[in-house]
């Protein structure tokens, strides 16, 4: 069955035209590059999509994995996919060409991850975390250790996870209790039980590199003394041939709400006391080494936010046009129908503006050669990462939920894939921290960062886009509310640093998520009316008027939530801490 | 597995001293009774929820409905509940006793629904089919009608449906193919498929009697034409005794996002020409009988959002107490939670307000003596039951995902009942008419009826109450939060109107169901309030302190809503319809 939908026109507007991507090739580590190379590796990446990846959507949620014979299996045709998409090189696309990734933009990535993330949140995991553990061994390990490791994750042959949840530690990760114990070869011995660990076992690969939290007997509680280990199933000879089972036993697989595809597992390392590991880089340094991987991994749920959203809203329009009701009318002619459907379009073209355009930033941040714009960069990519990860999620949830609503009584029925794709989005707000702790990173770091200038410069940014073009007839009523809602979330930053300095504590905290989606609506906003512009000089009419009507519903339906969350924040209302639950 | 749990001590007050069931016993229909005797009905109510009903919720989501030898089988236990909630006389709680009812009032059943739905939505509604088809014939059919089918309803010996869908026939009923052709004997030949038929074939009873809508030859397109059938799936005997099989086929079971339990059926009428019905009053009139019966499903969809909301809501206080994050500090201390948890809370209570107050409405416009009363409490009946309906699916929807995010990753798995609650409440936006068809008919049917009588008497009490209120130290500030939000839906009101005279169509399409859920929000404040002011009087400090916080957390955090809507309706934009999907 095909269920996935992509309107690739805009895809294609927000990195050639849009972004300029092709900009990017002036970059030293780009400079073989060029626009048109990228435009056949997104076509590539379109071609493998509908090929491999959707045939196996719904399939896989109905197969689910599970423990057969002391396995985990995965649905029919995972693995064929798997090795596909390694053997295509798009395990690694924005990765060093070093060990085997492609060496190109983020950006480019990102929209790649569009196209596999819709079409297959639950096998692109496999991938997502392989490409990501790897990553990491190949930053922060020793040569030896990415030559062993490394090659051989990228081509498909090992994949890999990362282990951080225990039982009683998820989001406080400081509270974990495996441990790990120095042997004399150098090597370490773990001993701990994980859970809710993606791609945790499988039938994928031969191996599996689990990167895992541990603390070394005697340092520091908390999260200062954590280190990271390189802890493989089979254990790896230096000629990386495999050894024995290296202790790492799966005791469970997860019944999950969707992404059954996915093996979510519990894993039990050291057992029999004979599980060992790599340390990875330095030791006591495991949180700071994660956390790299970890806003890569929130980008990717923002990404799965919008992928998962984006392909429910164009089935939805397409069953809208299709749908009659009441003689020959298609429902799509229905203003209430159209208002569900232009809330949809407006919330994935801005948030696809927004993602697209943090990919951007953090190519930027890595190559380009001046550092006053390197740091501009980064900063950006620091404040946004929050907001991406977890406004994306939420109102990716809110768009499946109404494309699901748009097919009436068939959207709640299995024959349609509406009803997965609400199922399989919803952990986009959940895992990789929770949205609540998306808020908290926002407010209480982020915000405070350099003394406020990650956050100024955004706002600066925003505020100067207004006042060039306040008097664009175009936009300008577009803007007129653009300037309201930043003045507004200003407003609100100034009241959390008064709190602050004044010693309040939970006013702040209380205000944390509906600020986030402050900064997330007036994002969008301020997104869109930029495409606006770029639209106007560079595509033709009809896409331009399309794009500009997006934004204006975006602007007069959906950005007023700005205001309506800060008189929340503002009202000084304690309720919430005082009611006796 | 025990799940449901349940705030009973807002529920008593609810009913007991908000709205005072007692009084309802100055009626002369229930002049035998008392409060205490309700109290009692209700303590069995709730017995017989967490013995019967409770412990199959999550194993009746696991076996599924399935069709096996031919045969629709249900979850394991499924029939021995569904035979003791018969036995107790819980199927017609509010009906009359001539059949078999307990004659007890709505508002009374409006509270065992909460505890039976909340516990078990798939379950119930295969009593609430029955129920409603067996008030149908009660109703509406010949005296002869009604002995051969009521009294073998009520007491579950026969369930019953309501068939009104066909694949090309949902919002849009007078779309619908089926037929009906006289036969000599007086009954019709009914030939047709209808899809989407919940309680449609199962084992739970004997015999199942389908109100079937057909159009009998001949007779006038569209709604007009539309008669209502009552179709035995075998034969029934002068007697009452079954005859041969009445050629109802099921042709399929739908597999679904939630409700699995609910059989969910495909039906093919006659497909050997062999399939008799008795006419159900008078030839034409059957859309206007399947109203009532689909005002009354509408209140309990809206039933299904309070009730697995409130549920949800309950199982993630008591999960927020008992984890804990971070050393020894259960998460319900940190102020994101508590924000959750308290818009999780001010939405149950309000929305409880609201479904038991109209079921209150309900009992007094059958039966208040006093013409004048019995129309305003059926206007007011009239009035709300679309904003029953849509805004409290919706919110339950909302309340449910938000008390799933508590849960964090345990939330997504099927370990905790809560992804369950997200997946069976969602049916409720869409069966009985789409919240979209809810909000036009609250727009073009509702506002309209008696020249804006029933919304004016609406906008005229709450107006009362903000005067009457406005100096009370209590509630001042919010009964000004709620004097701004009456206002503005009012202000929103007046413009609909005008754009009616103007002769514009489509701005007040674009604003219906935005204009719903401002009436929402705008009523749960209201309610509230009188409760607080309830709470105040009759209970001890603590409730009311607390009433009183949830209240006030309601009007600051989420009423506000009611401007966001007002603003996107009032800026006339019509993007939305310009937009090339």
């Amino acid at each position: 069955m095909a269920t996935y939908k992509v309107d690739d026109q805009d895809i294609q507007f927000t990195i050639f035209d849009y972004l300029n991507i092709g900009d990017l090739c002036q970059l030293d580590v780009f400079k073989e590059h060029n626009a048109d190379m990228y435009k056949m590796v997104l076509s590539e990446g379109l071609k493998f999509t509908l090929n491999e990846l959707d045939p196996l959507y719904v399939s896989g949620d109905r197969e689910e994995c599970h423990i057969k014979d002391g396995k985990v299996i995965t649905p029919k045709g995972f693995k064929e996919a798997y090795n596909k998409l390694a053997e295509n090189g798009f395990m690694g696309i924005d990765m060093p060409t070093t060990y085997g990734g492609m060496g190109l933009p983020v950006l480019l990535n990102t929209a790649m991850y569009e196209y596999f993330t819709g079409s297959n949140t639950a096998l692109l995991l496999y991938a997502g975390l392989t490409r990501g553990s790897s990553h990491l061994i190949e930053t922060f390990g020793t040569k030896e250790l990415a030559d062993l490791f490394c090659g051989r994750m990228y081509s498909g042959q090992w994949a890999g996870t990362m282990c951080l949840t225990e039982p009683h530690a998820g989001t406080a990760v400081g509270d974990l209790k495996t441990t790990a114990k120095k042997n004399d070869d150098g090597t370490y011995n773990i001993t701990g039980n994980k859970i809710f660990i993606s791609s945790g076992d499988h039938d994928l690969t031969e191996n599996i590199v689990h990167l895992v939290l541990a603390r070394v007997d005697g340092d520091a509680p908390g999260t200062k003394g954590i280190s990271l280990f390189v802890v493989p199933k089979y254990w790896v000879n230096a000629d990386g041939s495999l050894g024995e089972a290296n202790d790492v036993n799966c005791v469970n697989v997860e019944h999950k709400m969707g992404i059954k595809g996915s093996a979510t597992c519990s894993l039990n390392f050291g057992e029999n006391g004979k599980c060992r590991g790599f340390l990875l880089g330095d030791q006591s340094k495991g949180m700071r080494y994660m956390f790299q991987m970890m806003n890569e991994a929130r980008l990717l749920c923002g990404m799965q936010g919008l992928a998962i959203a984006a392909t429910a809203y164009e089935n939805a329009v397409a069953y809208a046009k299709e749908r009659t009701q009441g003689g020959e009318t298609a429902i799509i002619n229905f203003p209430d129908v159209r208002r569900n459907l232009a809330t949809c379009r407006s919330l994935v073209e801005g948030m696809r503006a927004l993602l697209y355009k943090a990919g951007w930033h953090i190519d930027q941040a890595a190559h380009n050669p001046d550092p006053e714009q390197k740091e501009y960069h980064q900063n950006r990519a620091d404040l946004l990462t929050p907001v991406c990860k977890a406004y994306c999620s939420d109102m990716g949830f809110r768009v499946t939920e109404i494309a699901l609503q748009i097919f009436g009584g068939y959207g709640y029925c299995s024959e349609y894939p509406m009803e997965q794709y609400v199922r399989d989005v919803k952990i986009a707000s959940i895992y990789e921290g929770t949205n609540g702790v998306q808020a908290l990173d926002l407010l209480g770091r982020k915000l405070a960062l350099k003394q406020g200038q990650l956050f100024r410069e955004y706002y600066e940014e925003i505020s100067n886009f207004v006042a060039a073009n306040e008097n664009n007839d175009d936009i300008k009523e577009d803007v007129a509310l653009l300037k309201k809602a930043v003045d507004t979330v200003g407003q609100v930053a100034m009241k959390f640093a008064e709190w602050g300095m004044g010693g309040e504590k939970n006013l702040p905290l209380l205000g944390a998520t509906p600020f986030l989606e402050m900064v997330g609506h007036t994002s969008l906003s301020f997104l869109l009316l930029e495409q606006c512009l770029v639209a106007k000089d560079k595509k033709d009419e009809s896409f331009y008027m399309n794009k500009l009507k997006t934004t204006r519903f975006f602007n007069r339906q959906i950005l007023s939530n700005v205001q309506k969350c800060a008189k929340g924040i503002l009202s000084e209302d304690r309720s919430a801490m005082e009611i006796d639950f």
